[in-house]
């Protein structure tokens, strides 16, 4: 029996993508708000034994998990087969653990509540910080996708003399990666520690790299702080404006408009959640997974 | 030992009321969310063993879920020993049935969601529509508290001369009983369908009563639409400005404005929702049951 794709409002793109890329069936469906500020779902599609999709990404989760937790109660009550939450951005990865006594270890509540609700997850690069694998956290089957591969080919097809950077060592493990699959050099930032406020990153070689576009990556930008941080340094270093490679368009309030005037020639991100800046697709990585 | 009494953000009022009324202990939190949205809960007091009070109101119920579900989740890995959810305005009440195939029975999962994450529920003149009791839907104890003896001894109190209105036959019981214990005349107005879209509401004895200041009593008042269609008909029937009381203050968009415009003398809630028409405190009657 052929797959069944529901999306939550703002994920239709990625839902109509997924139905032509498998031939799935779309499901139909209908959300609405009360004046009340209650939410309403309906599902309008014959459901029962078939294996459903659902894609909704989790940025700003907190007004979107009620709506998807009443969508997938409601298609177990329709009595379908599986759901397969298809979450691009996945929300609550950072806080887990406790840093100070009596804190909730969102993550792990937040993975309990989807665990519950669906069979099975499939996201992009989720902020694995703490953790080595999902199953940590997930008690559900989880597949993690990564895009960086897109990222190599979007650099190569569009930067010419492009050098990545990381800002600090512990991003060299996956600017190195980048770097290797787009053919181009990286330098990885120092950061020397003078006390507690005082701390200097130094650019390594940047005689050597004057002519080169910079090209700064990171997985989620969000407050853009550290990256904005980065581009004023190789400004200052002399460097080319960089361009500015984000997986999760997250953007928290003035955070992308500070970024584009903070000396960049262009911030680039995937359509994980969308956002005026995306310009590199990850559907074809979700595909083969589905 | 002590209760010990919580408070989502904005229920800080309620919250010290109880901890007064009761001599329990002030439980001390945080709540913040982070630029991205995710919310962050800290309990910094001690709660092992205890019996906990978390005081949440849930008009616009979407957002307020999570760090709800949070704070009960870190509560119980805490090791409370129970958790009671004073909740004076309950969200999603009036979903509690298909009216077309496939639609999601909202009352059903939210109920299901609480019911799973605390021990016991108190609030306030639920919606109880077309379910006769809490029982049918919440799997956990609940008490429902009622509001309509406050009511009545708010107009006693402040209406010289208060005729009570019933806006349709569905009213008549709440209505005349508000009216008895304020010992107040009531009148319930008739509703005449000439077809579907023409419904003329006829005042009975209007001019026995056109001394009178005539009062509009509702459990929730949302859009207002009825109300205010209320209120415009009175006027033209020559009656004063009647005063309109609500038990909750929900207020949808500019419900409030409009029906402060509508010809009212004055609008008037209890503090289940906090607003600025909030009059006649509901803390006594929650008291008693905590």
């Amino acid at each position: 029996m052929k797959k069944i794709v529901f999306s939550l409002p703002g994920n239709e793109a990625l839902a109509n993508y997924i139905v032509d890329s498998i031939q799935a069936d779309r499901g139909v469906s209908e959300f609405r708000k009360f004046p009340d500020g209650e939410t309403y779902v309906r599902i309008l599609s014959s459901v029962e034994e078939k294996d459903v999709i659902v894609v909704c990404t989790l940025h700003q989760p907190d007004a979107k998990l009620l709506p998807l937790l009443f969508l997938c109660s409601l298609l177990r009550d329709l009595k379908v087969r599986s759901i397969c939450l298809v979450a691009p951005y996945l929300a609550y990865m950072r806080q887990d653990k406790q840093f100070n006594p009596g804190e909730a270890i969102t993550s792990e509540y937040f993975a309990k509540l989807l665990s519950s609700n669906v069979d099975r997850l499939v996201t992009v690069d989720p902020h694995l910080h703490r953790r080595v694998s999902m199953k940590e956290i997930y008690s559900i089957p989880c597949e993690v996708l990564h895009a960086d591969r897109l990222i190599s080919k979007w650099v190569k097809k569009n930067i010419p003399n492009a050098l990545l950077i990381g800002p600090d060592s512990e991003s060299e493990q996956w600017v190195s990666e980048v770097a290797k699959n787009a053919g181009v050099p990286f330098i990885i930032l120092q950061k020397i520690r003078n006390g507690d406020r005082n701390v200097e990153v130094s650019v390594p070689q940047v005689e050597e790299y004057k002519n080169y576009t910079p090209v700064l990556v990171d997985d989620i930008i969000s407050t853009a702080r550290t990256m904005i941080e980065t581009v004023v340094l190789l400004n200052k270093a002399g460097m080319k404006p960089p361009v500015c490679i984000g997986v999760h368009a997250v953007f928290a309030e003035n955070a992308y408009e500070d970024l584009i005037r903070s000396g960049v020639s262009k911030v680039v991100t995937c359509n994980t959640v969308l956002h005026e800046s995306n310009a590199i697709d990850i559907g074809e990585i979700i595909i083969p997974h589905l």
